[in-house]
């Protein structure tokens, strides 16, 4: 059976190495490297798909667990599934629902047969096996889905980590085999914690296991960053996404060290905030200083809200709580994220990516950063 | 001084003696009948301006006790006044703040002077008089400003109705007299509750003043609606403005009676609780009945919620809390309404206003009205 996901690898920078590609997906082609907007709940928040389209989004990812929970699955899938459901007809992303599980904390019981949990919207008892996460996801009907993994907390011992990683790749095999969707491609998820030695084993075994693209998992929950940095031993050939990661300077280190794929629900959080992403740092906009500043969130912004309101107003929503702010704010930093995106790729087309990098960090305060 | 906005007649329906007209302002000619969306913060709730332009608006509202208190008068002068900041340059219209004050109710005290009251939002000590209302709207740069009345509560007793319609008379004096922004219109407010000989006495009293157009006031505070039908004996060359009304039943029997203006906020308020305006009265979308339905909030309608999403997917958002769910409401409730002000002017102009009236209320069930 061929393979619904294929990776081609275009170029790669002679100054720095990072890669260039695209990935061939049933709803489309997606240049990588690329920054997936998060739709949790079938939308992504405070935004409408032919916005999505607008700002230059290539693909979203939805989650799982939300979407099991309400509206649940069958109503997707009777709806002709996700794309359909949601007006998007580009390719889609969805989670495996384990990081969510591993999330909840005090809710949940983890045993070999899945996770255990109660549903944070009404109490009720849930559970979610490798196969169930396979079945909803193929009702969900996205062009990628993700391997149910075991998550660990940050920080935990080595014996914690290493149980997580073997049962991991235990489910990711009862993934792959419960998986059958054609039009879908299954990627796995790399755990291991923060332990080099880990990382690089679980690396090689999922690679072995020879899935169409990877998951590099547990790097988002708090650790510091740099020890992210030298966790990637995955196939060359194979698109690699670093789960839950979307700051500027990680779209820099991640992409320097070879990751293809990011995703990150922080510009559209901290945008329902008042806080706006900049070249100069983290902007909070809903400030005070801002009443009667009347120049655009960002200067040379392409974006709608850059192009057609000021700081003032974009405040005065904010503090009206109007919907309307929160809106304007999710448009820029969506926008600023996959435009720096862009960049970066033009960057690495050009064999200039450090010099890029060496730009950007000039001017990004990081006493500023996310 | 020429006055910055005229009102021309162009056609009475010959089955109806409904008016078809135009309002000429400076920011552009408006057909009459029209509904005005409700911007009451300076932006229509969930709404941008270049989806108000969409569904073809015309004009909006804006309160100005509301933009008084927050961001105040001085920061949207400074912007530009209202159109800059907002980015609307299309017309718009400011009420006075008269019937906001009035709303407060025990907040508020009124003396022939003007209105103390505490502010909604803070509890500080305010005071508007028809002469700063005057300044507030003349800061903002409405096309048109509304003068500053006194509401009365229904029901109310004959005597506080004169004496309110008295003072309103006093006040509308005042205003004209302090207003004299030469790009900005002022519309005199009719008064006398539900009293029919003290809203004659108070519309000829209104139009010997001679003001460009007029405000039909204190007839939606909860009165029962046949009240109001009566009391429209205006000027014939004046446009007539029926403040604060806007359902399907009241734009064909406002119309039937010689009204040619129309706010509510009532579209964009109930939107974004789930419900919708359909041809057969209130749709609840939220509730459970839609969860499993495909179709659009309407079939037929051209808004892009109903070209792009269905029931079962707006409820899905909307159970869910996510912004968007009330953004498509939004987009279609507005849309509802300016359709149906663009057939009622159509019906008009090819003299079968009676018959478009008569099929509308087949079609509608009374029981699901507003």
């Amino acid at each position: 059976m061929s393979n619904p996901v294929t990776f081609e690898l275009l170029h790669t920078c002679k100054q720095s190495g990072a890669r260039l590609g695209v990935l061939h997906t049933p709803h489309g082609d997606i240049p990588t490297p690329i920054y997936m907007p998060v739709g949790t709940q079938a939308t992504v928040k405070a935004m409408t798909p032919r916005e999505m389209e607008e700002i230059n989004a290539k693909i979203i990812l939805s989650n799982t667990y939300h979407l099991h929970l309400r509206p649940g699955e069958d109503i997707v899938r009777e709806a002709g599934g996700l794309h359909q459901f949601m007006d998007w007809h580009h390719p889609i992303l969805t989670d495996s629902g384990g990081f969510q599980v591993f999330s909840l904390s005090e809710l949940r019981k983890i045993t070999e047969e899945g996770a255990a949990f109660r549903s944070h919207l009404d109490g009720s008892k849930q559970f979610i096996s490798p196969e169930i996460s396979m079945d909803i996801q193929q009702a969900l009907g996205a062009d990628i889905a993700m391997a149910f993994d075991v998550c660990s907390a940050y920080p935990c011992d080595r014996k914690t980590a290493e149980e997580a990683m073997h049962r991991t790749h235990r489910w990711a095999a009862r993934c792959k085999k419960h998986h059958t969707r054609s039009d879908q491609a299954l990627f796995g998820i790399v755990q291991g914690a923060f332990f080099d030695d880990l990382r690089i084993e679980s690396a090689k075994t999922l690679a072995d296991m020879d899935f169409p693209g990877y998951g590099i998992g547990g790097l988002s929950v708090g650790e510091p960053k740099p020890v992210m940095y030298d966790m990637l031993h995955l196939p060359k050939n194979k698109p690699r996404y670093l789960m839950g990661v979307g700051t500027p300077d990680c779209f820099l280190e991640g992409v320097l060290r070879g990751v293809d794929m990011f995703d990150c629900v922080l510009a559209t959080r901290i945008a329902r905030n008042g806080t706006c992403f900049t070249r100069n740092g983290r902007l909070v906009v809903r400030n005070a200083a801002y009443a009667h500043d009347f120049t655009p969130i960002e200067e040379g912004c392409d974006c709608y809200a850059c192009q057609h309101f000021s700081r003032a107003y974009v405040r005065h929503l904010l503090k009206a709580e109007e919907i309307t702010g929160g809106r304007l704010t999710s448009i820029h930093n969506l926008r600023f994220l996959i435009r720096m995106m862009e960049e970066i790729r033009q960057a690495i087309l050009e064999d200039r990516f450090l010099d890029y990098r060496k730009e950007f960090y000039e001017k990004y305060d990081l006493t500023r950063n996310f």
